[in-house]
Order: C-alpha cells, then structure tokens, then sequence
C-alpha cells in the first residue's frame, strides 16, 4: 500500500478536446407535504442523454432557498433518520423562535436546506453521470405545497 | 401532475457548441466585525458582464478556510437567525474548548464555514446569473477584521 | 474603502477562448480505521500537471456516500476538534437511535458526511489550483476499514 493508504488508477483523458456545448432544462416539483425528500437521478439522466453531451459537468441546483439538491442513498430508514436529525439541528416549532418568522413559518427551512446545500456537480464521462455504487440526487423540499423548481445546466463536449 | 409531481419544461441548449472562455477576478473584503454576511451578487453580476460570457458556469468560493460564500435570502431577520443558529451550532466561546485555539480564537469560524459552505456555483445563461426568485450569494464572514478575499472564475463561451 | 468594504483586483481572462478538455482519475483509498482525515492536496495537483489543462475547473467528489472532500486547514488540533463536533451533531452511539441501522451500523457516516459536503470544485489558473493561503482538500473518511474512491475530473483547455 503507498504511503497514505492512497491508490491511483482508472486514468481517461481527451487532450485534443473539442468545442464547448451547453444545456439547460428545469424540473418543477409541487410537494404536497411540508417536507419530503424525492430521487430524481432519472431525470437528470434523462437531461444528459437529451443533451448529448459525452465529457464534462452537470450542475444541479435548487432554485428556491428553502429547498436542497444533496447526493446519498436512497434508503428509507435514512430518509427518516435525516428528518429526525435535521428537526433537531433546526427545529421548526416553536416558529416565533426565529426572527425571519414575521407573515411566514419557514426560518427553520433556509436552516435546513444549508446542512443539506444548494447543490451538487457530477461528472459526466462517456456520456454517463459518473457516480460510485450508491450515489442518487435527491430534491429535499423542506417548505412545500407550492410549485418549485430545480435547475439542470450541462457543460461540456 | 405526472408520477413524483415532477414537471419538466424550459429547455434550452446549444448543440453546435463554441470555443471555450476564462475569466478570474479576485474580491477583496475587510469586515470591521467578527462575524458578517454580504450580499455579493452585484458584485458577481459585474464580474459576469465583463466576462461577455454567454453560456457556462460561475464559480465563487472563499479563498479563506474561516469565511463562506452560500446562496439564500437576503432578509435581516433570516440573518439574525443564522447568527444565532451558528453560534448554537458551533459557540464561539469557550475558546479553550477547541484545540485549534493556541495562539487563536477562531476555531469555531472552521466549524461554521462548514455548514455554511465554500462556495457556490451558478449557471450562466444568455448572460445571466440563472437564478430562482430569491437566490442571492452572501460572503459569510465568520473571523473578521483583517483583509480576505473571494475568488470569481467564470468558464463557458 | 468602498461600499461594504469590498475592493476589486486582480482580474485576468482569455477572450479568446480554446477548446475543450477533459481529464479523469479515481483515487482510492483504504483507511484503517472508522474516520481519518486526509490531505490529498498533492494528489489533485499531480492530476492537474498530468491533465496540461491551464484553464478550467478541478471537481473532486468522494464517490462514497459516507463519505466527503472538503476545504479546510491542515492543522491536527483543527482535526480533534472537527471530529469531537460532528460527533456531537451526529453521534455514532447508540447505534439503534438511526433506522438506517438495520445490519449496518453507519447512519452517523451519512449524517456526517453531509455537514462536510460531498465535493469541492477548485479554479485552475495558470495550470495551478487557484487556492488562498491555507486551502488544502481533504478527503474525509466516517466508514472506513474498506476500499473507497475519489473522483477527480478536470474541465478546460
């Protein structure tokens, strides 16, 4: 083993490169919970093949600042377990803990959805997003009952 | 509504594709405070303009390890709630809490740049910050009082 | 000092533009232990002199779930402290309190992993990572005793 426990391989580059294409596409969602955390990783493939872009990016972002775009697993128990989890970093009772909470009740949503992040960027390699064995792209809608929208924009050749 | 509420419309894209651009621009900052957030985003948006870049994407990210840059909402009570939320998170004091803090009291601005993020990274589309209706990039600053600086690297044709 | 104690400089770009490249590698890893720290800062850099790309962006992402790469300081009490605070936001014992739980034992890793974030996403200016001071990437290991991978893909000319 190399010093580090750190192994290299897998190497592919395309040195000679080519123009530069762009793509964008949204996804809207209206979650009829407060809450919910919904997979879209087929969407996203679905934007890729569309786009027919072979090697560079895909950023995916929420639009909506009371709304996350994360990568993890598509497990039940974990989807509950972030529930608990993020009510217990950023409860939403009682609403008038938070100053933001004037004509509205979703402080503890713009909390949440930081823990959770804005964003994430995946490599697209051979036409592929280029994820390990359990990577998914979820929507972490944390404020819903209303029409909110995820942004995908494909960079690459 | 189909299967999940997902909608999708909206799409836009260049297949032909073009050469690709950079651009990089440096912030500089001097918080007077320990702690503050900055609305950034016309500073970006100045940035983007002087680009000329049509299509691509915007990285910015603090080039320090005790400050971020995130996207939410630019409501003073939302930033109250951070201020107050972090400090829950990740108190400043007791300094000696931390082993980070020989010779340094800022071990809890690492832990708070944490939450709050690095960076983000925004499409750029026909020239434009592609935003939802309430996006705005902050510079969280979380140890103050000396200069510090953002970095703006904008890539795309 | 201008508005908001924000200066301008430094500002370098090509108009002129070039085509597109791309470069992959997975690093791997096998961590003796449950969680580690990692600097592979000298890793992404060896990426990038291999890629020959002068302009662009760097994304390295863990492509594990549990998980994360994030910026911050290679400082070992900065290390302890990381450790003992995600312990308090998401502990490990007991076990049974994640629903995850089920013949596994690492729901805390997928906790964690989100308040460290999954990727980071680095300028590339003049064929060098375009990094502040103290900005150092680290992998960051909260399951580990088994083989693990870390993608970088690097996008420029």
């Amino acid at each position: 083993m190399p010093i580090d426990g750190i192994w290299d391989c897998y190497t592919t580059w395309n040195p000679s490169g080519g123009v530069m294409k762009s793509y964008r596409k949204e996804l809207w969602f209206e979650v009829p919970t407060r809450r919910a955390l919904l997979n879209i990783t087929p969407k996203v493939e679905a934007c890729l093949r569309e786009s027919g872009i072979k090697e560079g990016l895909v950023l995916v972002n929420a639009m909506h600042i009371t709304a996350s775009v994360f990568i993890n697993d598509d497990e039940s128990g974990l989807h509950h377990d972030f529930e608990v989890w993020l009510e217990k970093l950023a409860p939403h009772e009682p609403v008038k803990q938070y100053r933001h909470n004037v004509g509205e009740d979703n402080a503890d949503a713009h909390l949440k959805r930081q823990v959770m992040g804005r964003e994430v960027l995946v490599a697209v390699t051979e036409g592929k997003l280029d994820f390990g064995p359990w990577e998914q792209i979820f929507y972490g809608e944390f404020d819903g009952r209303r029409k909110k929208r995820v942004l995908v924009k494909i960079i690459g050749e």
